[in-house]
Parts: structure tokens; C-alpha cells; sequence
């Protein structure tokens, strides 16, 4: 790095790699020395940054609020994360140096924060939401702060979404065999399906489950008998509907679903119809 | 302000508020003083800050690496977001510069991320949804970059996990609620509920929405009294289980269940009692 300006025998401003200027001191980095001449590394004591104007000096303001422990500690997660998310991006770092030090606070003002979606964080992201478990236990050895189990589910959604490839690819396969199956809802039932509804918002959360499970390859064990025979001879449309989407799925290489699988879906299919109906 | 160090005419040392260095520049800034004079304002062109070590650094450059115009749209949304979510906490700059930054990296990349929470997050925060859809208008319009709906459930959860109260204290209530019911399902129905079940999962899916109506003092409409026959004379122990909890939720000044509540809860428990029985 060459020096651009000398301001005296102990302080000069040298331009980094984004052609920002810098003040560097040292003592004697300045001594006999002209703009243009090598700076000399050895000697650097301390580095001053051209401060940002406005919102940008805000930004750098919350984060210098943040503890340095909880800094460090924040790494050592990232470095465990990535061992099991190789495609973790670099973000990762602001957002959950940001929710630790929220999450930490919090605790210590003895504030609780429900996390509604944590059965489903758990269900969507198992293997982000087991770091999210072992982050709790790093975090309570290294800052003495034991976090709610809640804030797993957290750390797991924070994960889930700084990753460029992987889990993103099962998200996007399980969305997009939703709105396969939702077509055929539309088509077979002749209904129009009012995005904005209890009974809609329903059936989608059933359908994602089930997208999960076909992914990973489970499926939900045989259920009873008589809510079977019910739900076929009651609602004979809904029932047929759901073995059309049966059939769908087998033909894209899902596995095949079973009795109870079929059975709940036209279950669902047929309230979703009623209620679109009313 | 007064003045540390005299570096040269033009140069300065100055302490902040938190008694860190900082190099201030501006010409005859320096000229004819003294460590301990006052600082002209007037005079200062350039401040410069110590540069932090290690972590903090990376913490800043990743910051740096977002635009300005980002953080000023980001800006604006949260000006918006304000005006509805008063405990709004300053933080909200950090999570939401960050992720309005990868989310238009990804859409300029042509990466499409679907949010598999986007309908839990509508009906649990539907305050926070709405200015995320507010969100997605705004940053069209200042950025030219069309965002995914799903993107404006991602907002919507920074927006209600960066609340200090309002929002945290329905989450509590449903939480709350949610523990109370499963508590009498353990009783009543004499089973140990296995929290890492898909069954578990399931059921407790039911009750978030169930409690979040009852919060919200919506209710499900009436059912089909075929299935709701069915359900009280083949499952007579859950339905009396769904019955416990109705007068349980009434005495606790909640509104009263539907009787397709009290069906749909019935038909849960009976499964739930089912799964975990095996």
C-alpha cells in the first residue's frame, strides 16, 4: 500500500482497496517520506476510517453497540453452522450478531418472545433447527445467558435464509408441488380458490406438511377405518379429487401416498369446497 | 468538541462521546491551537474513526458493501412501518438494510427463495403483513425491482420479531392458551404427548390458529353436521376432551367455541391420542 498524503512524521493517509482514504499512524511512518513511497506495515499502529454520512453512520452505530463477547460468540455458531451448511453466505454474520445481541438482552430484562412458527421451523428446517439447539448450549457456556427454546427456531430461520443453495432447493420443490396440487383443486372441483381465506390458508399448510413428507420420504401411518369409508361415501367429488392428485404424484416419482394420506386430503378438499362455496 | 492532539494545520485528534479517537480534518483546523481548545465545526471536512479489529471489521464491510440507496428505501419503509408498529425497535435497520440487500442480490440473479410460512405469517401477524406488502410497492417503486410476494412474509417476520411490546403480547397469549390446552389433553385423555411427533406437530398447528381466532374474536363457521355427528359418537373421549376445553376457554372471558370448533378439536385429539397410543 503506497502513502497518498503525509500529514506528519508520525500519521499519513494512504487510499484502500476501494480507493477510500484512510489515516494511518505509526510512530515514524511519516518520517522522510513522500506521497507515492511504500507504507511500511511493520510500523502501522492504528487505522482511522473515513466516517459514513447519515443512515450509514447509524448502521455503524448499532453495531458498534454490540458487545464484543457476543461478537465472538456469534463466529463460533457460524463456524459450527457451517460444518452442516456448507453454502452459508457471509450475511450470516450481521443477522445473527443482531439476534443474539437482541435475544440476549431481552433475557436479561426477563422479556419472553413466543415463537409461533417453532413446530413448523422444526418440521421445514430439522437440520437448522438442531444448530439452532446447539447454538442455545454455546451460547449459554460462553455468555452465561440461557436462551429460550424458542429462539431456535429463530437461529434456524436466520440459517434457512442466508443460504444460497440447498435447503432453498427443497423449499422451492415443496412450493412448487403445492401449486401443482392446488391447480388440480381448481380444475376437478371447478372452484376458484380465495387466497385470503381461513379455510384456504388451511389447506395450503396441509398441503405443505404433506409436500415435506413425500420430500423426505415419509408418510403418515394408516388412519382409521371409519373416518375412511366416511369421507368416500360422503364427499365422493372431494374423494376423487384427492386419488387424481394421488395419481399426479406417483407420476412425478414421489412416492405413493397412503390410504390415510388420500383420506385427509379429501377431507381437507371437501371443507375447502364448502367453505369456498359459501 | 475539544481537540486531543494537534497532527499538523489541517489535522486533529478528538475524542467521542465514547472516548474514542478520531482524526477530524479541515482546513486550519489545527493552525495556532492547542490540545484542549475547541474544535471550529465550522472548519471539519473529513471525520476519520478507528478502525475496529477482527470481527467488527467484517461486521463493517459488510455493511459497506450495501448501497446507499438500499438503506435509504429501507429507510423509508421503516419511516412507513412506524406509523402502525409505534415499539419498533432501531435495530429494525440493521435486520431489514440487510435483507432488502440479499433479497434484491437474489431477484437480480434470478433466484426465486419461497417462504413455506407465507400463509402462518399472514394470519399470525397480520399487521406486519400488510407493510410487507406496503414494502414490496415502495422498494418497486425507489429500486425498480419487482420482489416476490413470499418477500413480503420475510418483512413481515423482522417487523414482528423486532417489537418490544404490542405484537410479543398476543404472541405470549397464544402461547399461553396453547400450553393450557394441551395441558388438559394430557389429562383428560391420560397421554404423554410426544413433542418430536409429526402428530404432536400437528395438533399444536391447530391450536396456534384456533387461539389466534379466539384472540382475534374470529370463529371458524358451522361445520357439517354429518361429520360432526360422527365425530361425537365414534370418539365420544376426545369429544368430551374438546368439551373440557370449550368451558376451560369461556371461563377465561374467551369467546365461545363454534360447535365446528369443538368438532375439528375433537376430530385432533382423537387422532393425536390415536398416534401417540401406538
Amino acid at each position: 500500500m503506497r502513502i497518498y498524503k503525509i500529514l506528519n512524521n508520525n500519521a499519513v493517509i494512504v487510499r484502500n482497496a476501494q480507493q477510500q482514504e484512510q489515516v494511518v499512524m505509526g510512530c515514524g511512518l511519516g518520517f522522510q517520506k513522500r506521497p507515492g513511497d511504500f507504507l511500511d506495515k511493520a510500523c502501522v499502529e492504528k487505522i482511522f476510517s473515513l466516517q459514513e454520512p447519515g443512515l450509514q453512520a447509524l448502521l455503524s452505530e448499532l453495531l458498534q453497540r454490540i458487545p464484543t463477547e457476543i461478537i465472538t460468540a456469534s463466529d463460533h455458531v457460524i463456524c459450527l453452522a457451517r460444518l452442516k451448511l456448507p453454502s452459508l453466505h457471509d450475511r450470516i454474520y450481521l443477522t445473527l450478531v443482531d439476534h443474539f445481541h437482541f435475544a440476549i438482552e431481552r433475557r436479561r430484562q426477563g422479556i419472553a418472545i413466543s415463537n409461533l412458527m417453532l413446530w413448523d421451523i422444526q418440521q421445514l428446517y430439522p437440520c437448522e433447527y438442531d444448530i439452532g439447539l446447539e447454538s442455545l448450549k454455546l451460547i449459554a457456556q460462553e455468555l452465561d445467558c440461557q436462551l429460550p427454546i424458542d429462539e431456535a427456531g429463530f437461529i434456524a430461520l436466520h440459517l434457512a435464509n442466508a443460504q444460497l443453495t440447498g435447503n432453498m432447493q427443497i423449499t422451492n420443490q415443496i412450493s412448487l408441488l403445492m401449486q401443482e396440487i392446488l391447480q388440480i383443486v381448481r380444475l376437478k372441483m371447478h372452484i376458484r380458490l380465495d387466497e385470503n381465506t381461513l379455510a384456504f390458508h388451511r389447506f395450503v399448510t396441509h398441503l405443505k406438511f404433506l409436500a415435506q413428507r413425500l420430500l423426505s420420504k415419509q408418510s403418515l401411518p394408516t388412519g382409521d377405518m371409519a373416518l375412511q369409508e366416511m369421507v368416500q361415501n360422503c364427499y365422493p367429488q372431494a374423494w376423487n379429487c384427492a386419488m387424481v392428485i394421488s395419481k399426479h404424484i406417483e407420476a412425478h416419482k414421489h412416492p405413493k401416498l397412503s390410504d390415510a394420506e388420500i383420506m385427509y386430503l379429501g377431507l381437507h378438499i371437501n371443507r375447502l369446497h364448502d367453505r369456498q362455496a359459501k
